[in-house]
């Protein structure tokens, strides 16, 4: 069937095209349907949505990722996508073939499933898991879609965190230490989908994050690192679609993490790799033994494609640094490059660094580098060459004037302080969106309190966000306080 | 946030709200979110899609499901659904409890679950199953929502197919055998999602079949019987959304089947029943053990509701009647109903409707009310409550005037007619959106045919569909003709 192309502006992920109902009756085609989308000089795919009034018989209307069409085009009835019988055999726990594997990727970089079919992928991977065959094929496949970035240099240094710990903000700290070190540290970072800040949104208090893949290379060739948005450049599309199905059913099957992740860093063109996995109540990572497995798998998948990573599993139970929020947790990061701020934050930075710095090869302190101000002017080289103020201070970094104290209702130390909680309260607070929204913890973990101490302020620019994160603290209370020697948690 | 609201006309099935990126943004909100709508006079939940042009800043894009909002809104980020940690249990095998399955069917009721979600849902039922607590659970949570029909009768005839057989249509000639009996079946059926006709595309040949559930009760009180479109009825609201996640995965789980038909015959007041399992190659159901398995489950679940149950397992895996479309199956039904027609159509009526005579505890003979007429008679009776001619004959039935022969290409006899290809042919002829497109049957399974016989003849409006379904019978040759004794399908 023939139609004339309309725009539709709506962002939807999916190259959703809407058609009359009549036509869409003619065609046999049903909401969630592919079609096949003839131009003069190009063949997409569709997915159907049906409408009555927003366009008239005859007209397909294209939403964002068809915004490109124009003039007729010629419309037929997909075929039914050879990836829905992959996903049906992981379903049935079958392992998955190379070329299956192969499919599923190139129909998820082309758009080709809907959210149906997604959500059924991410449920077949986390109920019937992927062996370390997938698990490689995958990774393989992932890496070969999508843009790259290449480096004339034999060591690219890259670091990452599987995430779940509130703070954390060690990427800010590591990329100066490595690059003046000598060593390029080309880092692209994420924005926060469910926590109170990702690193992108950190670094956009201090400059700009987002640049044009060429851009970028001029950064790291002029200054040895970058820390920029990953969505500036397009490394993994694919691994974008199955993390935004992943995150309405809160799920992260581990192979599926290592193929994105290693794909990724593989695309980033990086040779040597510090890779953290926060462990501990309430992260993603609940033990010991599963950190080391999830290490050794890591490890694996690396040396296949030929990344050479270290793992480093660390304690995750509770927030590292002191302040949650974009400004609060760049001021924490400006203090530790200035040789102050949180210690547990500047020690996992050293740390971190350390091992980056030793299976790269290179011989540098990375406590010295921090403590000589090395890491400092290489941090305000990188953020003048991202377009921000060099000169920017601690005290320049304010948070909202807007606050709220939460103290302690009993005496005894601090036993834990929840992560999710915690960025449960920073969020209602307005993080990230308001970037001076946040929290300061006054107290961390094993801190001695007395009743009526201070355990953390709320910041916001609204005192309507202050009160909505104030209810959510007072019921949830982030912070648990007991007394030395008592095992007791809770009485159910 | 405080929104106005403006319709956007998309036919979505979910409630999707359309917000401008930057209200998204600072509601903390990513596409698929939930939010909670508080109106003037309801509270109502919404899922998030994102927008920079169709709507404005400050405006709340309704699409269908939410439609009937207006004027300003006060909208908030919902809590995550408690029925995504149902699903997650589900991915994870554990048996799920009856609360939530409660839970879980007043969301897909309430169209809270996004189409990532749903997908999660009939993946995980179909990855890891349904014991036969949960299918009872999920049968009676799913009765306790939606629409009901109520009867005064003690004994409510009803009857089911699992389908998947191409023609097969015995619901036209079995409800006026019953209802010609004295026993009330007010049958509701359901359109083609994938083939060529549903029992309500067939049925629409003579007659309306969208009703008020006030006229269907009417035109049940008038002739004891009703042949019409299930969604005029919304009785099962929550089974019409898990199809819609079914179909594009082509999964279809027991125990959700099981819940979904016995629910439906549940609500619409049915308290005898007969359900026919075909089974056979290339149909639902593989072989006789699991037809056998299927049918015991049915009847447990029917026990523990009150529906008296008989299954009929039957051979499925070749078509029954010589018509598919439309306009062909009806020409099958009315033949048969006028003691004329195709043996097998007409056989597999009589015995469905014995059963079911026998089940309601009624001494009727199927054959004899067939014979002597009066089934054509009650036919016509509802028919004409329909707004159907009451005077229809076979002659009035025409299917399309262009045609394409397919003839055999060696000499035998039939050995296997396939469903879904024929069924493939149909529907690229025009079928059922052009009600005389489709294909009869010259020849059936069994016969003896020679070189250049006719094998079928695909009947369409347009040359272009004939061209479109000759290419694709050419191609997959859905007739196999073979030699007596021979055993050998294909060498591979």
């Amino acid at each position: 069937m023939r139609f004339s192309v309309e725009r539709i502006d709506i962002g939807t992920e999916t190259p959703t095209a809407l058609l009359h109902r009549r036509d869409a009756d003619e065609l046999g085609a049903n909401p969630l349907d592919r079609i096949v989308i003839r131009a003069e000089d190009e063949t997409v795919t569709g997915i159907v949505e049906v409408t009555e009034k927003l366009v008239d018989q005859g007209v397909l209307g294209a939403t964002e990722r068809l915004a490109h069409l124009e003039g007729k085009v010629d419309v037929s009835l997909a075929p039914r996508s050879g990836s829905v019988s992959c996903i049906r055999n992981k379903l049935d726990d079958k392992e998955w073939e190379d070329d299956e594997i192969r499919r599923l990727v190139k129909d998820i970089d082309r758009n080709m499933l809907n959210d149906i079919e997604l959500g059924a992928y991410v449920s077949a991977i986390y109920a019937n898991g992927l062996s370390m065959d997938e698990t490689l094929s995958l990774t393989e496949h992932m890496t070969e879609v999508g843009d790259t970035l290449e480096w004339n240099d034999g060591v690219v240094a890259d670091k990452h965190s599987i995430g779940g710990v509130a703070g954390n903000r060690v990427t800010p700290v590591i990329v100066p230490i490595i690059a003046a070190a000598g060593v390029k540290i080309p880092k692209t970072s994420s924005r926060a989908i469910t926590s109170p800040a990702g690193t992108a949104d950190t670094l956009e208090v201090f400059c700009d994050v987002e640049f044009s893949k060429r851009r970028i290379q001029e950064i790291v060739e002029e200054t040895n690192g970058c820390m920029v948005w990953g969505g500036s450049v397009d490394l993994s599309p694919v691994d974008d679609r199955i993390i935004r199905a992943e995150h309405p059913l809160s799920i992260d099957p581990e192979g599926q993490v290592i193929a994105s992740v290693l794909s990724k860093k593989k695309s980033a063109g990086s040779t040597h790799l510090v890779l953290d996995i926060p462990y501990g109540e309430g992260s993603k990572v609940q033990d010991l033994s599963d950190a080391r497995e999830m290490a050794r798998d890591f490890k694996r998948v690396s040396d296949h494609i030929g990344i050479r990573t270290e793992c480093t599993i660390t304690r995750g139970g509770s927030p590292v640094g002191r302040g949650i929020g974009p400004v609060l947790e760049a001021r924490d990061v400006l203090s530790v490059l200035k040789g102050d701020g949180p210690e547990d934050l500047r020690i996992k930075s050293v740390r971190l660094s350390e091992i980056l710095l030793e299976i790269c090869g290179v011989e540098a302190s990375a406590e010295r580098l921090l403590d000589s101000g090395e890491a400092l002017d290489k941090f305000r080289e990188i953020v003048e060459a991202q377009n921000g103020d060099p000169d920017v201070s601690p005290d320049d970094l304010l948070p909202g004037n807007r606050t709220f104290e939460f103290k302690a209702d009993k005496s005894g130390y601090v036993t834990h302080i929840d992560n999710e909680l915690i960025s449960g309260v920073a969020r209602r607070a307005g993080a990230p969106h308001d970037e001076e929204a946040g929290i300061y913890l006054e107290r961390k973990v094993g801190d001695d309190v007395s009743r009526g101490d201070l355990l953390f302020t709320v910041y916001a620019d609204k005192q309507e966000k202050i009160d909505e994160a104030r209810d959510f603290a007072e019921a949830r209370r982030p912070v648990r306080v007991g007394d030395r020697g008592e095992s007791l948690v809770e009485r159910v």
